[in-house]
């Protein structure tokens, strides 16, 4: 299997020993019982490019930064060829602005489309839709092994998923390597840190795989394409527009990945099957991990 | 138990079978095998106000109406008071519009608020925030034997959730008693359409409970106190700020009801302890919902 010769772990896990991250929340249980439980914590964080208010995203808190770079690079907001100036996080306002160097083109895309419908709530997914337009995905050879050895230390890495649940994980990966290990309450909050890390370090994306916990819907794989990553896994279930999206796209889809099993909904071609499923074991229970809507 | 004499059964229940809502997806599982799996649809739905767009919302496509009008509903822009002209469907063009007597308040906030700040979108949020300020929910006493009544009846009722995963599911109930189960695709589409089926059939909010298969985070629990909803209960976890935002505007809330077991957030006192957990049988793993992951 390619497991490279030493592991050098990862570049950024979770840390769920984080004091800002969890509280714990007091309740009585079906026993009448006092019972004091470590959840996580929800926080909003609006995100401003230049002078423009863009959204509130409801997020654990950790890594605004890569938060509001990557949100706005997967929104089609930030080009690839924009000059970020400066991300400046306002812990006590709860707020991220992101500066360029001068107007971007989703701030013309904006005037435009206010003055013609008045608001600009809509623009967002039709944005990502035509952001996808020009994308065409390296054709990147996906190992089943590298599949394997991804899940299995992944589902072993400490998180705050195993410590407090409701929250969903996105791993940046290169071939069995877990690289940056990102989670967040918000729905897509988890995979924009990893697009901002991605951009703020200037990281490649054609040797990439993204890993993630939730559902492989038309959202992720949007997502995914637009970061130009061209292999996305998920332990979860899938819907149809996001298979037929990565389809389109060339994404390499694996979805139900757990212990051997697993489903390739696209790409299967670039799917190099060099593990026997029956070499694997099958997911042990103390590693399990809960539902991500534990 | 406070069980109703007869079971008149669901007003609205899923309805796995409709052809519109899952397709079949063919993918090549880890034995090399074409495999077809029954997945759920996912659409776009674009909502109007007047003639002002308002979002996109990705959903599976049934109840677009209801929908359209729980959603502007529970962002408070659609008073309770406000008259609703129509709400037309257009299926080819995927939206909905929703057309009232007059400029409704969100309009002219909005108008505002586009002055000021340039985009609206930022504004969603803080709209939901505002809300809540006027909201005292009705001092309802809820049953724990109500509670495992529903959470036993919802978990064996045929669902999308059942057939096909990757969809969120919430029921609105009356003491022991199922009414209307909705699913959807999307993270708060289903409390959405419960929203709007209770606006267009003018249902008390008073007497009600809901149960959802999500996790109970700030927007959730936002949501169910817009709507006047005393009672909130979830198989799955909670954030802290779910749990604070519950206490502040006196919300039963219920996390992690699972067979006997159940743990109370915020509402103690009103939460009638009357049945014996002991009783209650755990959950039956044929019955056990897979993970609203999966």
């Amino acid at each position: 299997m390619a497991v490279e010769a030493e592991d050098p772990g990862y570049l950024i896990a979770p840390d769920p020993g984080a004091a800002r991250l969890t509280r714990v929340v007091e309740g009585v249980d079906h026993e009448g019982a006092v019972t004091r439980i470590s959840v996580v914590e929800e926080r909003p964080l609006t995100i401003f490019l230049n002078g423009r208010e863009i959204v509130t995203a409801m997020t654990i808190g950790d890594y605004p930064e890569y938060l509001a770079l990557g949100f706005l690079r997967n929104q089609g907001m930030l080009a690839e060829g924009e000059t970020v100036l400066g991300v400046d996080h306002d812990d006590e306002l709860e707020t991220v602005v992101v500066r360029t160097d001068g107007t971007t083109s989703y701030e013309e895309k904006l005037q435009k489309k206010t003055r013609t419908s008045g608001c600009a709530v809509g623009t967002v997914f039709g944005d990502m839709m035509e952001g996808l337009e020009g994308v065409t995905l390296p054709q990147l050879e996906l190992r089943s092994s590298d599949l394997y050895a991804l899940a299995a230390q992944i589902n072993r890495t400490p998180s705050l998923y195993l410590e407090a649940g409701a929250i969903h994980g996105t791993v940046l990966c290169r071939g069995a390597r877990p690289l940056v290990y990102m989670e967040d309450v918000g729905r897509h909050n988890a995979v924009d840190k990893i697009a901002g890390w991605m951009r703020a370090e200037r990281v490649a994306a054609h040797d990439k795989t993204l890993y993630t916990t939730g559902r492989l819907t038309s959202e992720m794989v949007i997502k995914t394409a637009m970061m130009g990553i061209p292999a996305l896994a998920s332990r979860s279930g899938f819907t149809a527009w996001g298979v037929e999206i990565a389809r389109q796209v060339g994404l390499t889809l694996i979805g139900r990945l757990r212990g051997r099993r697993f489903v390739c909904l696209a790409g299967e071609e670039r799917l190099l099957r060099d593990a026997d499923p029956a070499s694997v074991a099958e997911e042990n229970v103390r590693h399990r991990r809960k539902s991500a809507e534990g």
